[in-house]
């Protein structure tokens, strides 16, 4: 059995990150997206909420978990029993990141694989951190995220307002 | 008419921003330079000693206007009637980011066109933040930018060490 | 009145190109779409088909008129008296090539102005000979080319079965 | 069951192929490596020789079929059952040609996955026609083809000298 | 005589920079490590302990001097009497920041040139960062730095776990 | 001693080719510019004429030697006892296509080193075969090579024209 882990911070899921978890869904057994736990930056949404806008944009694919690590990929990755890690290409500044991550994991399990799919061509200039830029000046973001983001997107600008 | 934006931080203004500016109010009819507040970033200078240092440096080309803006490029153009944004490229690094905007503000405003103008060969290598760190340690960054941003740099670097 | 020119040897015309025409033919007064005649390739349409082609495919377009050239391009902007050249970028290996080709001809004619348009998401990875390679297996490509094109393609491919 | 396609022309096949090959069936069930005919190009092997050597260099990996292929990628996918093409990533203007298939392989096919593994880092440098230039000024290439290949170029050399 | 600089902030060295320091030293008369203070990153190792390391590591070659530095690079080459920087090429990135680097600095010192060797390709993936990111997690960073490096950084932790 | 080899074709030579050869024959003792004979390629001028016209046009500087070779550089640079090929660096596919070379090299020959100089701002988008695409138009190419070269190039455009 195929078993590969997506993993990302998904700070918020994007439809980029939708189109490679539907097509990588396609082509393995079993997918993992991983959410990563990253205390260094300051996420929008918490570790909980990113897992739960998650599970709830891809409930309907019935060969998906949706899970939260932190530390090394490669230890999740033992852990969970998957030997291949999905990354998404967007750009060349994204394929040396991408390349160096693959190299290195490969170098502290040498079982582990790292596959790129290409991201869509219609959603190749989208990522998280433009998506909260827009939101944040009240620019219009249902072109790049699915209905509950903005919803909860809304709740977070509401928030910090009555603050 | 066509009215473009040249938007950038301008934190300070260099030869190479200014190369870019001559040349682009010859091939348009009005050029605006768009100098962006960011309160992410602590700048060198403030919002109004940057759009103070431009005008006076730009004073001598009649078809421009420097206007400070905030918020999202796509609504600073709407308000401004303007179709086109300029651009600089420098470099692949530039370039990645700088499609990835101009992808981005075409599916906010489908009306709005970026254009990419190369950066002049003696100035390619310039940067507003390699500027203010060799004046940082006293190198002389006469070739790099206007006489006037030489003195405001100086009067910063004078009152820091006065503190 | 800005009078541009957008050159290439259109071998033949994609929606890609296309895509850049229209856009183009906004911003400037007048678009002068440029047809390189180019000996040392063997193209597979005729120079004379090539802007017949275009004509046919631009003919609601109102400013802008198709011509063939030969030689350098500061040559034929000067004879047409354009001040700007406009080019499409895709990628990285095009951005390479495309910046050497606008310092080149700044410094063949310091006053010809080269700027750049990023070609749209969905055609680009749109190129003419991959049009070719595909038509010639018997691809279908009227996802990358107008109907005209698909015509004349065929008739070639035709002429070469019965050779 | 996951069938994938492992394409290329092999001219002649090197350590990096067989490294990405070696991988490649560890993920899947089935690997195609499939062998370009290309009439355009003047081979240094003839398809049937490419083929012959490929087989007897993978004939210990149970899961792999060494087919040889002409026309179009996605037909040859198509008529192999194959959801999957497998391919190479070296450098960066790998990835924009590669990218550029990708892009145009899912547009004549929608339900074909490109995936890119990353080439392994002591063969990154690895080309075939490298191998053939040093080859032919009589440098040593044991460090980057098997032994079945170091014969057949020997035989080729030799053959042509006697011409 | 040849005296060159090979500059970095070393924050741990790794086998990427020893590499990079055994190669250089046998083309230069005198190596001269500059350890780079740089007050605007927190380091994980001290100045201090970034030479002594390094001083520790080089020992066995009689051409090298570790020297700590602040300010620009150029002045500190002026100090050194070094005509030439030795910098490290590992991918695309590193190479538009190097090339920026080395533009800026031959402005600054019309005589001081900058040589670049490309990293061997067992180390083109490392960086002192993931170093630091794998060894955070328990990560086995053997392969990555000298076995001094190692227990520095251990002691690093145990000392973070005490507080 | 510090013998380096800066290797290539000039086909013409090129200021930008010029500025490497004057940087090089400052940081070594001595340098030996490598003209290759190339009979893949057919070159505008011989071997014979571009070794005459280099030393024609380096004959100023005395720790130089212009010196004709076939075959693989690494058996040119053990010939001539040099340790170390110098090359420049012009642009991201140069740097792709030298690492290439450069790792190359280090597996054929470990003990060979190639380091990389930038090339010159005003230089970095020059190149022998535009400069002859020019020439081929008339254009004017004084910009671009030593006087020598035009006076050469000039006598091949008449003869042909003759013919």
């Amino acid at each position: 059995m195929l078993r590969a882990i997506y993993p990302g911070s998904f700070d918020p899921v994007t439809f980029g990150h939708l189109d490679m978890i539907t097509r990588s869904a396609k082509i393995v057994d079993e997918l993992i997206v991983g959410v990563l736990y990253n205390n260094a930056k300051s996420p929008l949404f918490s570790l909980e909420e990113r897992v739960k806008i998650l599970e709830e944009t891809v409930k309907n694919i019935p060969n998906i978990r949706v899970i939260p690590f932190e530390g090394l990929l490669v230890d999740f990755a033992k852990k969970m029993e998957a030997k291949m890690i999905i990354r998404g290409l967007r750009a060349i500044t994204d394929f040396e990141y991408e390349l160096q991550m693959a190299q290195t994991n490969r170098k502290l399990d040498g079982g582990l694989e790292t596959v790129f799919l290409t991201t869509s061509l219609q959603y190749s200039y989208l990522s998280s951190s433009m998506v909260k830029e827009v939101a944040a000046f009240g620019g219009d973001i249902s072109q790049f995220v699915p209905d509950i983001v903005i919803e909860e997107i809304q709740k977070k600008i509401d928030k910090k307002r009555r603050v």
